[in-house]
């Protein structure tokens, strides 16, 4: 018998005891109305099994953790030739930083922070339209869920449009650095519009199975990607908070500003919480908590 | 029967095919002047087998390699107020780097580079000489090998210190911001010559094991701090080459501008090898890649 | 009788003498075919002569210099208030770096690095139409130039427009930190048109009369601010070698990537010339070297 | 009659009049115990001419000040050989600033930043014992002052050695860059004892008359270098308040630590004041303020 139904009804009741849910995201008008009082829970194990807890139905954007899947579809389509445009080391500043981006000529250093993440959606753009590739992203992510009812928020994609000055000086930068295949419009309408993709804790759990890496399970990609993924996930998927992430949790995930974390446990389970409120990092703060709690509680950890 | 012997006799002679050996770091005159055409490894399991390849036996200068020691006898002596003094993340510049400390206000981004490992040393030196801090630090990495054999090399050690104008500019600096609780000389003395420790391969990966987290072998830490250092290893133990490192190894590892590199397997063994030579990260070149091979065979990752 | 008739003619014989000219800006396209070699120079006295030498005649595109009559513009429009936008320090940068932006939260070293300068534009452009924006512009330079035939170049604003990403990220960024009144589209189709005015030599030496500080011309600006534009000039006027050009001329002067160059020398005269090659930082190779030489002859320097 | 005994003694009552008077610098021990309420003011004319108001006969150190006096001695043993030293740009950064010289491989931006005048005094030091360097350089300010009761406060030269950490770490930082040609020991051991040349405003007023540029006092330098140091101290005088100083006083400058500030009206006067409390920038807070108000009233401006 798991222990995981006892262990995540208790999550689910320690982190609702504290009151200090963190401060939803401001920046993007659509996403600083939610209520920061929210959590769910959900892990699918490498056997098929689901266990859930709290809001874990409630759908929610998951924002940057798009970006995981974006980089295992450019990493299939370009494979290794995406890295001339992008690079793999942490960054040691925020996510949105263009500083870096400066001093390095155009190549973001890792397909994590924004300017990484612009050009790894840009390279799945080259040659297409944005609805061909954003109809890729999502039969990707659909693929990996086993679930069909995963859809974008138009009204959130058009909101961070219209909102989001410092994406686009993130790809007018790439592109004066002749580092951007498309107009930066283009590329970021597409980025826009795969951030806001929906879904529940259960969901993003479930499209987190690919990277467990289990015989068990069809698969997606081949299993040294996989490590690959899981790998920069670990040394880049919280941005600057990502040596932190490491040492109190130590799994691989990847964090969204609409407050979900993806975590995997190679060979065991796919973890995926949510609560939108953040902490300074701009990493879910009672997410990284009960992240951190339930790897203690289950013995996680791939150190 | 363990493949590893036929494993790293293949390594060895694959690893001497190539001519390319990387340049012998140059800023230390005493470690300028050796040959680079030089490479061992040294494998030791949790099941408390050891096996080796090539130049295993020759002691070589094991240089930051001593920071993941020192590491462990600071949060041993202080615990948790250690990280007042220096942060857990990965730095994204150069190990000599001075930008990020000025720009931090003195607080070093993690243990591993020069002026974080320089705040650990000092922070082991609080209230004693340094003959006793050396001491400590040497017979914690005797303990941990097995093997009273191990030795600071003086004339190494000498030979930094009156090169050093980089380290000296970071301890000032630290002394500037309140972040050196001893003077700059005192602090460095001591610090280059735990760098100076000498150590063959075989040495290095026997002075590994406690590393690996298994019931087989006596504990010198307890398993939560293990996967800790082993979690700051794998997102900050190469500098700048770090992220790198972990996409095409896989594994935690801490390298030494002497040419070693130090790399675990939770649960399974501790790998030392050494060359000389090293790549622009300043990490060993052939020992990056004979890392990278011997993984591979083995199937070792954590990811 | 005034020596300058004989010391131009000089000048312009030792300019092309030589056949260094430097290399044409290539990053606007349509500024990119001009025939380096060209070189022009012309000086007006506060007792009204005009001397010139060489191209004197040859419109040609002054771009960056405009920032001194939108500065004086803004400064007459909001007063003390603009400092509250952009500071008054030179930059240690070059003309078009972000990376200051991201460290000082949006607010631009000086008006004269393309920041400031956009900043400025924006200033002047609140509440009111673009049209009405350049039309005041136009009409500030032609009073000053007393010459109505003074026109902007529409292609090479256009041109400019296409391939102004990097001005494009600068203008998002200080959008994402409310630092600008207007979309970035509108200020900067009001900024790329008034860089793309055209003049000769004569006309941008006639229109810097404004700034000899004389009772002898009618008055534009207040003596005070008089004073201040031409301390800008000195410290900020160009980008990252306005301390070599203080050293070396010792005239405030504010240079354009169209090769023009207008310098002051107080109560005294208002010098304008052009060459299109460009030395390493950007500023007019000829027209540094034209300046110094002039500077000397005449015993011009204000210090 | 001159006007300047009445705005002299007008200004020392306006001074005192508001109780604000800014902070000691507390970095240096020795001077942080200094009580701040103290105004000295003191001019040369190119006359002879000398007038004083306030605490004008006290003597106070003045620090940064004799980096004019050792970059006048320095260009004139080595001439423009020392710029391949150290640079003629503004920093853009604060006086004691480690990043840049990171970013620029160790050449300082300008002679003023503490860097810069650590090369400089490095530069002075070459082939000689520190007392004869300490020598020339006292022997200089005596002749420009014409008063050889002026003399280095010893104590606060130890006191600054003790403290000065970060001084040691940009010294170190150059010699790792091979920038010095001397132990940082002894540049640094030179550097703070003229640091700590005591004068009262007075004095100060009088060294300062080689600067003038007159026939009408003997010459110490030749006008061409006076009008090229002039320019310095203007654009790099005041650190990162220079362009603010330029904008608002708009006379070539040197403020120290102490308080002091010395300012040149080229072929005019010669200008010091000195009041021990700081600004934000690190510069004399009543004293720039005095500045701007005597530079109003006496209509001196290079501009």
């Amino acid at each position: 018998m798991s222990p995981l139904p006892d262990i995540l009804s208790q999550l689910n009741d320690d982190m609702r005891r504290d009151d200090d849910w963190g401060a939803v995201a401001s920046y993007i008008p659509e996403l600083a109305h939610i209520d920061p009082a929210q959590f769910g829970i959900a892990v699918t194990t490498a056997d098929g099994e689901v266990f859930t807890a709290g809001d874990a139905e409630t759908p929610f954007s998951v924002q940057s953790i798009t970006k995981v899947f974006t980089l295992a579809i450019a990493l299939g389509r370009s494979g290794d030739q995406l890295w001339r445009r992008v690079g793999r080391e942490p960054s040691g500043k925020a996510f949105n930083s263009i500083v870096q981006l400066e001093q390095e000529n155009g190549r973001p250093r890792n397909p994590f922070i924004n300017a990484g993440a612009i050009v790894t959606t840009d390279e799945i753009l080259t040659g297409r339209l944005p609805r061909e590739a954003l109809a890729e992203i999502l039969q990707f992510i659909r693929a990996a869920a086993g679930d069909e009812n995963i859809h974008i928020n138009d009204v959130v994609a058009r909101s961070e449009k219209s909102h989001g000055h410092r994406n686009f000086a993130l790809a007018h930068f790439l592109a004066s650095c002749g580092n951007l295949n498309n107009t930066p419009n283009k590329t970021l309408g597409t980025y826009f519009h795969h951030c806001a993709i929906e879904m529940s804790a259960r969901q993003l759990a479930m499209s987190g199975r690919f990277l467990i890496e289990t015989t068990k399970l069809p698969r997606l990609i081949r299993p040294p990607r996989i490590r690959r993924l899981n790998a920069l996930m670990l040394t880049c998927g919280h941005y600057d908070g990502s040596g932190d992430f490491a040492y109190r949790v130590g799994l691989p995930a990847k964090s969204g500003v609409g407050g979900g974390i993806l975590a995997i446990v190679p060979g065991v389970a796919s973890v995926a919480v949510w609560s939108p409120g953040l902490n300074r990092y701009g990493n879910s703060k009672k997410g990284t908590e009960a992240m951190a709690s339930l790897a203690r509680d289950m013995g996680w950890s791939i150190f």
